[in-house]
């Protein structure tokens, strides 16, 4: 079994960034772990939902793997996400993503063709994660793939046929489950928790690292509210996640974290450029709109 | 505006007890309510999900609200679930349960004709809640009704709508929006949270008081947890937590909150009988088998 | 078993009349049965979705039985829609209905607590049907109701458990589950067909009469349909069923079937009044762009 | 505009074949090519759901589109399904399907981001459609991609976007928006019915071509529904499409219309090897129990 360093803390989802003729731009990248960094963020999973994997080719994919682990520079981890409906093309990520220097990868159940059970989960998972050596993370997130396996299960079942399972990106409103999962086998999987805006009630149930798409933009408002919670000042925590939800409401009536985000982090200085089709392009009107809302509610000064 | 006693702490949702011959057994009220009060709970929520109000008649729904303010004797709240997809029936409902001596009326949204929006809600609550003087809780439970309006919204219009609207019964999994009901108007309404396997995510994001079916048979561990959550020890209440979830693993499997909790009840002490069809009776081989699986987790110790 | 005339031909689903204050108005009914009759619709579902059962008492479903059964004097078959989730409010309706004097009853699946499987929905109805000697239709209708049971295997099931079992209404655009009920037991089970505006999809696979809403006042144009599907001209048969299309499309933009085609049926010469809450009561204004579109498509003569 | 030669009569929408190793067997396509031709089918609809276009890589969709080409020899019009959640990969797949040869182009909406309405839909088919000049058909299937927009405003709006818009591939039970479709501007689009279990029904309304899976294998079976349908003989089409039902009851028994279906193929003689993950191999055991199922409706005579 791969020798397995823990996550721990915020793991930022990042944007893709693209040029104003849409195609990739791996320069902003490097501005953009600065960044990162520089906010208190512990790694970044590229690729994923936030961003928009399924918009980009398997070659863009590929460049943006070597990008991020070239920006990274050891200050952050790289989890890059391989999911993909097509497993060859999943595997050549994962082995690219290993040849490249990536940390760990993490993969989407495949949500064209759905599995039902978590037999055919692992099933479908198991070339994809022995295809290399990096720890892999099942990206949970029944909101977006439709797939719905027990995720316990899935863990208990797939450690065994993958020695490199380190555990699940638990993006989904079940917390009865993600409290299974933290207590499979003693806690052998990591449970990255996944929706933001509650993640006080993932600490409060055991997780103790997060991936998210808010990160990218207002990590320090969330390392205060885990500083709280580590103090034992839950009250002043439920303060700041309410906070929190207040940013998630305006990302909201902006189109959601992918496309609202995207157009935050213009707004924070790492010009990531619109959102790809299917996702509608942000207009200036837009960009106005969303500046008030969010000077409304002081988010320029508290995300410092 | 009615004066409100906010509520705090737990709230049963009490299982309705029949006879053997599946007609209502009032008798059983006495005994039920004595045990409740003997374990910390403070109130209950009569004739909702649990107490299988969509399978009695209006006439039972009135004897059941009548032997439970009889039965509490001032000890526990009394809550009386009121809805119905026939608003005459609600507010018959309503009525009596104010001329009885309730403290409260709840009410699901109606379920056959859904509601599509807070306005919509509001329409069909309003002459229901003003048709008494007690303070009313929307019942939210999406799962169980479909109807997912905004709660913080409906909140937001009901309030002007219906003086008596204290807040919601809040069942559901989307904790962003239990957080944005917490803060409406500085705490105006009572959130009372709703899914026990998660009770410490509702404490986390402000909740002070939860209703559930699990709080029959199992409110010392619940009270235990709050314990630890009020005193900064989140790691214990988070084992206290995990500890209920095995509990609802096992009446998961014995068909859910109200068919297996129901017959946990029997082994609690009070008999309740069988739930009424569609929900299956519970055979004495099931009894032996749910028996088993809750001594495997030592139920019976651990909820005393 | 009980002797079973089977149903031909279209059977309306009635708008339950209403007075201004909203209370029952069971003297409109027999002006309503003249109308159906003189259309040349065969019976009457009643009390049914169309019908708002769901926002009656069970006093006024009864009242509107004998209103129906008195009104329709032999004209018209009656069949009374019993379903409810409290089973002994289901066998109340049975049973009235057959004192009554109706000529068949019908019913919904419960709709809170949902079955799952056809076996239970078969202990579901088993003592419903079995409270009375009436024919007995299971109305299926999986958007309204969220049970999705396999009906062609209800159907060879409860044969055995139901001695009145009849057919189903086949509410549901699932027509290869269709031809599976119509193919069972060499025809046994009669098929009513559903949705008005597919009604040549349903005689195209056998079936031979059709419970709808449309019928109680177009009844004139689906019977021209049905002449041109006996006569072999189903080009004519389709451009009729479009003209359906048409109509369909009018009540959508008005609240649906029920809420906008109660509202066609005052301008028939029927006034049904409003609906009950939680439909929103029809305004004047609305009443007017009603007509106006309705103008457009020519309806009031082509219903003639 | 680009001329149009309407589809009409059976389009297969062919199995991908692959070889023992899972690797694209192209060398069986000129065999299935044949076989199609042989059997009355019209065309091909290559590379949709029943091709697994989700589980190959653009360069095996590339590889696919030229095998067919060429063994279509003109005998099938072949539409080349070019969908994808990436835009550059669909684009490229359109533009090679234009210079391989092919006669149309199909695309299913993006199912990882979903667009929500008819505009965004638009918007999104735009650059894919005008990126060559082949007939472009949606393909809509809001039981695979989860994308409900309705389509006749779909085509209504782009028709004016996509001057190429000559249809849609319509695989979805609501029959009523079918007729719609029909209807649109005197018929000015092509509304390839989808679902082959209730072809009666498309025909009926009004439908002249058809795509599906089972006219892989079963396409005499359906050529004589059509046969009865044009002479007039309704209740004799019923009856093969009775048949037909029991066809499909058979796949679904063994994964479905793609899995089962596929296995089939190999019994008619064209050996397309098994589904890719995640749809689970096919064993021998499966073989046996299939072919003895198919045997005991009579199958490969009724087939003949």
């Amino acid at each position: 079994m791969v020798e397995k360093r823990k996550l721990e803390g915020l793991i930022a989802a990042p944007f893709t960034p693209m040029a104003a003729d849409g195609s990739l731009n791996t320069v902003a990248v490097k501005l953009y772990a600065d960044l990162l960094a520089a906010s208190g963020v512990k790694g970044v999973f590229i690729c994923g939902t936030t961003g928009e994997s399924a918009s980009l080719t398997v070659a863009e994919r590929m460049a943006l793997a070597e990008a991020w682990v070239a920006a990274a520079a050891g200050r952050l981890r790289v989890i890059v996400h391989v999911g993909s409906n097509c497993a060859a093309d999943a595997i050549a990520l994962a082995q690219h993503a290993e040849r490249t220097g990536a940390d760990a990868i993490g993969a989407m159940a495949p949500y064209f063709f759905k599995p039902q059970t978590a037999a055919e989960l692992v099933a479908w998972f198991t070339p994809i994660a022995n295809s290399c050596a990096l720890p892999f993370y099942y990206y949970n997130m029944p909101s977006m793939s439709g797939v719905s396996v027990p995720v316990a299960e899935f863990l208990a079942l797939g450690g065994r046929a993958m020695p490199t399972l380190a555990g699940v990106k638990f993006t989904h409103n079940n917390l009865m489950e993600m409290s299974q999962c933290l207590m499979l086998e003693d806690g052998r999987y990591e449970v990255l928790h996944g929706y933001d805006e509650i993640l006080l009630c993932g600490l409060s149930l055991g997780a103790v690292a997060a991936v998210g798409s808010t990160y990218n933009y207002a990590a320090r408002v969330y390392n205060r509210l885990i500083g709280e919670f580590r103090a034992g000042n839950i009250a002043a925590a439920a303060r700041l996640q309410q906070y929190s939800v207040k940013i998630v409401e305006v990302i909201v009536r902006h189109g959601g974290g992918v496309r609202g985000g995207k157009a935050i982090m213009k707004l924070m200085g790492v010009d990531c450029g619109s959102c790809r089709l299917p996702l509608a392009p942000f207009t200036e009107e837009e960009y106005a709109a969303l500046r008030a809302e969010l000077e409304e509610i002081d988010f320029f000064n508290r995300v410092k």
